[in-house]
C-alpha cells in the first residue's frame, strides 16, 4: 500500500498555520470552544474544506464536517475521521488539530488519487472537547452519540457566564444538521499520545486499543481550626493532615499494584490556609483511572473504604462528590489490527496501548465501531506550549491513518 | 493577701465595651494595628487612662503606656504589666486585650487603696502584636526591647500598601518618647491561653514557665506537569505526592516522639491546581515548635534530612526558605514561683505550662525578668468570635495578678 502517501508539506504547514491563531500579544495560545479566536479557527478550516471540494456541514452543536462523496456511494454510511480544534489555556499546536488536519489530509490525497471508496469519507471536528470553557468536555460528539441531549448541551453555561448555544450562533457555527445526522460506519481518530510512552520505548505508532474508565471524585475534610502553636499533637482534627494521609494512600497502592491503575490529587486547598492555624477543611480532587471497570470499581471502593477508616481514626468528617465517571471504552479490534498492519507495512514499529486521556473516540464508539491511532509525544508533555511531536512522527502517523482508511473503504470491511 | 481584689464588673465591662469597637455590619471584630478601627479602640483605652488617673505616653512605635507613679518612687525602675489591643481579622475579644485591661484594672484598684508600692507600675498596650497587617508580629515589644530598628519597623510596608509610620502619625498615634524610653523592673502578660490544657484539665490558672520556640519555613517542591491520565505511575515526578509525605512524616515524628513538638501544615497550594494534570509544584508551610531550642535545631535537621531523602526518591526539587525563627524563651523562676503562690492563696489550682503561642512577654524578656499568667481558654479557641473564657475565670486571672504585682511591689523583690 505503499505506493501513496499524503503531502506531508501541506499538512504540515496547515498545523502551524493553525496553531497561529488564537495567540495572545505573549504569544500563549487560546482557543476556548466558541470563542471569537476558535471562529477564526474554525473559519480557516472551512476555508480548508472548501479548497479541497468538501461538501460543508454544521451541525446545531456547532461540530464542523467536510464530506467527500465519491462518485456511486449512494446513501452508504461513511467512513468518519476527526478530532476538535478548540484548545485549552495557554495550549500546543498539536492536541486535536493534528488529528483533524491528518483526517482532511488523507482525504484530499485520496480524492486527487480518485481513489475508488466504497463510501463517504468523513472529516470532522468536534465541538468542545476540552470542556474548558463548558463542561462536560467531549461535549460535540457525546450529542453526536446521543449520550447528552442536545438543548441541555446548548443551553450549557459557561465560566465565563456565556451560554454555548448564544455563543455558537454569534460566531455563526450554529448549524441546521441534527447531530448525528451522518451515522458513521466506523470512526478512527488520529492523536498524539500526550503520554511518555512510545517516546520512552521509541515506537512512532500507537495502535490504541482502549481507553481508561475515568473516575473524579471531589474529597473534603472537616476538621478544627485550632493554634497551630497551643494545640497539642493528640487534641488535633487537622484536616490537612488526614489529606495528605489520603494522597499517599493513593500512591501507595497504585505502586504496590501490578494494574495499570492511576491515581492523582491535582487539586487541593487549606481552609483558613493560614501559617499558624491547623487546617478546618482541606477540599481535594481524586482522578483514578483504569482500563478495567471492574478495577476501576474496586478501586472507588477502597479509597471510600479508607476515608471511612481515617475519619474515625483522625475523628474527621469525610464527605464525597462525584465530578464525572465514564467507563472504560474497548475500541474495535478489526480496527486495531488494520493499524498495526499498516503501521507494519509502512516498516514502522507499533504496539497495542491503553488511552489515559479521553478522547471523541470514546464517544462514537457508542454508536459506531471505532478505534485511535497515537504518535509519540516528545517528554509526554501535552496541555501545554513544549508539546511537540516531530514532523517524522506527524507524518508517519497521517500515512498510517491513510493505509488504514484504505482498508475501511473497501466495500466489505468491517 | 486576699484582702483585697479587683473591681470585677469594672474590669468585664470594659472588656466588653472595647471587643465592640472594630465591629462591620455583619458584627466581625476587626481591629488590624493603626487601623481606624484600631484608633477608636486606642482613645477608649486611653480615656480609660486618664479616668484612673493615670501619666499616658506614647512612644514612636505608638506602644501606649499608662503610668501610676506613687509617692516615693523616685526613678526606680517600673513594673510592667500588659499586652496589646489590635486584633486579627474576625477575632474574639479576649486575645490581648484582657491582659491589658486587667492590668488597668490592678494598677487602679491598687492606686485607689493608696498601696504603697516601692516602683511606678505601668500598663502597656504594645502596636501590632498581631502581625495581620505589618509583619513580624509582636513587633511594638520587639522594637521596645531594642531588637528592631525603630525606623525600619516605622518604614514597614503593609499588606494594604500602607506604611506602618504613616499610619501611626494619621491616626495620632505617633509619639514622641523613644521605645524602651521606661525599662521594666520586671514584665507580667496575663492572657487567655488559647489553648485547650487548662480547660481540659479543669486547672484555671496557668503559670506560664516558658515559651515555644518558632521555626517558620516555607517548602517548595518542584516536579513534573504531566497528564493524570498517561503519565504511569512509575513516570511521574509528583509534587503533590512528595508535599504529602512531608506532611505525614512531621505528623508521624511529632506524635511518635515523647516531647512536646509540635508540627503543623497551615497553608498549602498546587500549581497548576487541575484535576488532570500531576502537580508540577507544591508549596506549603512548616511551624515548628519546641520549648527546648536544642530539640527544636533537631526537628528541623530531621526535616531537612527527609527532605534530601525525598528529593532523591521523588526525582523532586525542593527548595527551602526560612520565614521566621525565635528561640525559646524561659520565663523568669522567681515570678513564676509568685504566680504559683497567688493561685495556692487565693485557692485556685495552677499549673506550670509552655506557652505555645508567641505574645509580647518573650520580646520585653530580653531585657527584664518576665512571665505570664494564662487563664482557660474554652474549646482552646482563639483568633476567632467563638473565642471565649468565663467571667469567673477572667476575675480570677486578674486577681492573681494583682497579688504577684502587690508582691514585686516590695522594695526588695527580685
Amino acid at each position: 500500500m505503499n505506493d501513496l502517501s499524503i503531502d506531508a508539506a501541506r499538512l504540515l504547514e496547515r498545523i502551524r498555520t493553525l496553531g497561529a491563531i488564537g495567540r495572545d500579544e505573549s504569544g500563549r495560545l487560546t482557543r476556548l470552544a466558541a470563542s471569537d479566536t476558535e471562529k477564526v479557527g474554525r473559519d480557516q478550516f472551512v476555508s480548508w474544506l472548501d479548497e479541497a471540494g468538501l461538501e460543508v456541514a454544521v451541525d446545531r452543536i456547532g461540530n464542523i464536517l467536510g464530506i467527500w462523496r465519491p462518485d456511486g456511494v449512494g446513501d452508504r454510511q461513511p467512513l468518519m475521521l476527526g478530532s476538535h480544534i478548540d484548545t485549552v489555556i495557554d495550549a500546543g499546536i498539536y492536541d486535536g488539530c493534528y488529528g483533524v488536519l491528518a483526517a482532511l489530509e488523507v482525504i484530499q490525497t485520496l480524492k486527487a488519487q480518485g481513489f475508488a471508496s466504497s463510501r463517504p469519507v468523513v472529516v470532522v471536528a468536534f465541538t468542545n472537547e476540552e470542556g474548558v470553557r463548558y463542561a462536560p468536555d467531549m461535549m460535540g460528539s457525546l450529542v453526536y452519540a446521543g449520550g447528552l441531549d442536545l438543548d441541555a448541551a446548548l443551553a450549557t453555561l459557561g465560566t465565563d457566564g456565556s451560554v454555548l448555544g448564544d455563543e455558537l450562533r454569534r460566531i455563526g457555527y450554529a448549524g441546521a444538521q441534527e447531530p448525528g445526522f451522518f451515522k458513521p460506519h466506523a470512526y478512527i481518530e488520529l492523536h498524539i499520545e500526550q503520554g511518555p510512552v512510545l517516546e520512552r520505548e521509541g515506537i512512532p505508532v500507537g495502535a490504541v486499543q482502549n481507553l481508561q474508565g475515568i473516575s473524579w471524585q471531589m474529597v473534603t475534610i472537616e476538621g478544627d481550626a485550632n493554634h497551630a502553636g497551643t494545640t497539642p499533637i493528640s487534641m488535633r482534627r487537622d484536616a490537612g493532615h488526614a489529606a495528605a494521609r489520603v494522597i499517599t494512600f493513593l500512591r501507595d497502592r497504585a505502586k504496590g499494584s501490578n494494574t495499570p491503575t492511576v491515581a492523582t490529587v491535582g487539586c487541593i486547598d487549606f481552609e483558613p490556609n493560614a501559617i499558624n492555624v491547623i487546617p478546618s477543611r482541606a477540599r481535594f480532587t481524586v482522578d483514578l483511572r483504569d482500563p478495567d471497570e471492574d478495577r476501576l470499581k474496586e478501586e472507588e471502593a477502597a479509597l471510600a473504604a479508607f476515608l471511612d477508616h481515617l475519619a474515625a481514626e483522625e475523628q474527621v468528617g469525610i464527605s464525597v462528590e462525584r465530578l464525572a465517571r465514564f467507563e472504560p471504552v474497548t475500541f474495535d479490534r478489526r480496527i486495531v489490527e488494520l493499524v498495526e498492519k499498516a503501521a507494519r507495512e509502512r516498516g514502522l514499529a507499533c504496539r497495542r496501548m491503553t488511552s489515559g486521556a479521553g478522547h471523541d473516540a470514546q464517544m462514537i464508539a457508542r454508536i459506531a465501531p471505532s478505534a485511535m491511532i497515537f504518535v509519540p509525544s516528545i517528554g509526554g508533555i501535552s496541555h501545554n506550549p513544549k508539546e511537540h511531536t516531530t514532523d517524522e512522527d506527524l507524518v508517519a502517523g497521517a500515512n498510517v491513518l491513510l493505509d488504514v482508511v484504505r482498508e475501511l473503504a473497501r466495500k466489505d470491511c468491517l
